[in-house]
């Protein structure tokens, strides 16, 4: 590859944002903390949210919009969420500017304060359950299975694109139920609907389990999570489903008359996950040689390259790859021929195994008379010179084994680094040498997550679900524990 | 219907607020001008998008996303832009909240105060052409042909839901060029795409022109836009299409070199429809009966209701009706068998017509004795009971039909309200006894339209592309005039 691109021994963090640029997925803006998603990382994001919104649907979701603007005192209506959220955001405080007095540009008109400041939503709980308080009045309007895309903001001071920008792109579910089970089972079923999304598209596999109360969203009874783990043995948070109890219903005052005629409130819910998501996903897959993208996301899953000298070969060249390109897209292939002539192959090479590609077909002269063509998968890089007889099937069954490979890989990466660790000095050592998941007994108090928060920049990322209970000692306090939990430094 | 519902008749404006309100479209948030788009009205807009973005693809367009916020000093770059769109914006001066001192909630954090105030987009020239800088070098780099689907805010001081709201959602499209020609050009394949949309998915003809110097776009050399006419003969604009020139290339420094090896500005487009179309829809076809949809952007194409007495009768209805279900389905028809039996029959006729799902089907013991089932179509209201027998291939034709009557409807209606004035008197005495279009000769100042809009409320609407010119005398000033213009109210 390019002599200026880094690998991820040399400088991991730069080799991320090496791909993001030179992969055209996206950059800085002028405004501080917030990038612009270039349309080949958008395109990452928008197959995201097909298959997610389809799986939102096909679980009985509609979706919805609510405002931008959230007014101040929403904030401090429940307790928990306004310490969680009300701080670093982007507060609206006028509505009109005028031209500057002294001839200099544009100022802020003064004379146009808002009474009430507004706030740009860093997550829109507030502003819904106003709203579903006019929706709701029997347990016959019950539940309300919604579902918003939208933009959010939050004042980050450290920002990353993708992984952490002041704004960035998510949905939000927000639900409303009759009882506490059936808020507690969408709390589950969405993430469950996370999971498959990660393991079957994304390739990633993913840990679910519960959050500690440190690490709960600011306002949730219950926070469930999937946690991934990235190639420099740092965990990525990757999507999060909150129990929310009665917390909103009740600083709203949502109430819905049961089936037994009582006057209750509602149980909700909320999920989301983000534009975070197509971090996770360059930081999972990719490799020494740029962007590696599962099939099942990826804006091209085959790129046709016609090689040629003249003219007369270039015309012969492209039928052929014309006819294949054909082919593919009768299979449902997302299928590029680029038949630039103002580009070099082996530039064009270069670029779409950098931009990540899952198959790359190469056909020259001597591949026409012969009736084949040059097949290289991006996963292993590995080449092979096939028939073009049922080259349709061929890479159909190709991408499906690339898609299936990268989940494989990164399945047995999670866990030959996932360690377990009974001392202290273990799980220091683990931390300092190799990073990963760390399965630790915990004292289950929060001071002692905070303080090995603090000692080591490790934090719980969830409690598993799985119920192997075992006796154990806090690895910090030494305090008695009933379950190990996982620990690792993170995104 | 339910007798609180307004007629066009009655009361034009509440009959529009009833059906949008009633039929679940829309409602009133917490804040000043913004509504909150209800499941079943941001149904109809991801119809709408998914239409256009099929459109905007198959034109060779990629979606990408920028920044919501804008430095205020983005917008004095253009000096037209800046007048007309600087004013009216929601402006964010601090990053930060904090707890009251006094104990009484949350206030601005004074310390957090921003350098340079931030606006909401009001629309995304400024800062894509900011990022466009980076994008271009050489001829090779171009055109950029760049769609955003977004939010957008300006600070209406009168708002009215869908037709014009502070925050409203939209697609804006901008693209940059290598001349002058190839950008015209884009202007005007834009354009016939809105009006493919509007005329074969939204069923509404529209007249199809250029702007007037005092109605275009600031900071657009030339604003095409598509015009729809409403039943209450008001005029609304539907989607606007503008050539930029080299205005915001200029502004914002973005140059290239030509395949001659000059330096050169690069040459722009921009394009937008926004959800003020779900308004134009529901006033283009709705009636006294509530809303009516276009078969192919009803959320709902067929709602099939059984019919019954008895829970015997129930089990056998509702086999029968899921049977029918499952054939309209596999014939590509999004279909809602309504089997609740917490609402009665006729609720649910009353619900769905004033949904306005454009098939009916209703099914009862003797439909499944004789192999029947009730039909009733929502654009006429006229009922027939057809054998089961292909039911998904009649209902198939029934939907094109009715998509077919709508569009036919619309345009002799517009047509009946599209006038010739040729006399002051003939004009205004139009406008106030029937509103609808005006073809009138015009004498092409700006002066002389500011005084028809101050005397009439009329605004010319679009100068339309039609050759047809003819020599005239201005209705206003008796000057001399080439061609008619049209004019007409408007939203």
């Amino acid at each position: 590859m390019a002599k200026d691109f880094s690998t991820r021994e040399e400088n991991y963090s730069k080799w991320y944002n090496d791909i993001v640029q030179r992969a055209g997925l996206a950059e800085a803006s002028a405004v501080r903390g917030c990038m612009v998603i270039k349309p080949y990382g958008y395109a990452i994001w928008e197959k995201m949210q097909a298959a997610l919104d389809k799986m939102f649907k096909d679980t009985g979701h509609s979706n919805a919009y609510f405002p931008l603007f959230i007014p101040k005192s929403f904030f401090s209506r429940e307790a928990d969420h306004v310490k969680g959220f009300a701080k670093e955001c982007a507060v609206v405080t006028h509505y009109r500017l005028k031209n500057d007095p002294d001839g200099k540009g544009i100022v802020v008109d003064e004379d146009a304060k808002l009474e009430e400041e507004l706030v740009i939503r860093p997550t829109s709980e507030t502003i819904i359950w106003d709203t579903y308080r006019q929706w709701v009045q029997s347990y016959r309007d019950l539940p309300i299975l919604v579902n918003q895309w939208a933009n959010v903001v939050r004042w980050e001071m450290r920002t990353r694109m993708f992984l952490r920008t002041a704004e960035f792109l998510w949905q939000e579910g927000h639900t409303a139920h009759e009882t506490k089970e059936e808020a507690i089972g969408e709390t589950y079923k969405i993430l469950n609907v996370y999971s498959d999304f990660a393991e079957k598209f994304m390739a990633i596999p993913v840990l679910k389990g519960s959050k500690s109360e440190n690490e709960r969203f600011a306002g949730a009874v219950e926070t469930l999570c999937i946690e991934a783990l990235m190639q420099d043995g740092k965990a990525l948070q990757a999507g999060t489903s909150h129990f929310l109890g009665q917390n909103f219903a009740k600083a709203f005052d949502v109430k819905f008359t049961s089936r037994e005629g009582k006057l209750e409130h509602v149980w909700a819910t909320s999920w989301g996950v983000s534009t975070r998501l197509v971090g996770a996903l360059i930081m999972a897959h990719s490799d020494d040689h740029g962007l590696v993208l599962p099939p099942k996301l990826a804006p091209i899953q085959s790129v046709i390259i016609p090689i040629y000298r003249n003219d007369e070969q270039y015309a012969i060249v492209c039928q052929r790859a014309k006819e294949i390109s054909d082919n593919l897209e009768k299979e449902g292939i997302i299928v590029k021929l680029d038949d630039r002539d103002t580009h070099k192959p082996g530039w064009k090479f270069n670029e779409y195994e950098f931009k990540g590609v899952p198959v790359r077909l190469a056909i020259g002269p001597r591949d026409v008379e012969n009736g084949t063509v040059e097949v290289v998968r991006r996963d292993t890089l590995g080449k092979e010179v096939v028939s073009i007889d049922n080259i349709g099937n061929y890479v159909t069954s190709l991408l499906s084994d690339i898609q299936d490979n990268l989940y494989k890989r990164a399945l047995s990466f999670r866990e030959s680094n996932t360690f377990v660790a009974d001392t202290w000095e273990e799980f220091t050592s683990i931390l300092d040498d190799k990073g990963g998941f760390i399965l630790a007994h915990w004292d289950g108090t929060a001071e002692t997550e905070q303080k090995i928060k603090e000692e080591t920049k490790a934090t719980i990322r969830c409690i598993p679900f799985d119920d192997n209970k075992e006796q154990g000692r806090c690895v910090y306090s030494g305090k008695p524990s009933e379950r190990r939990v996982v620990f690792a430094r993170a995104y």
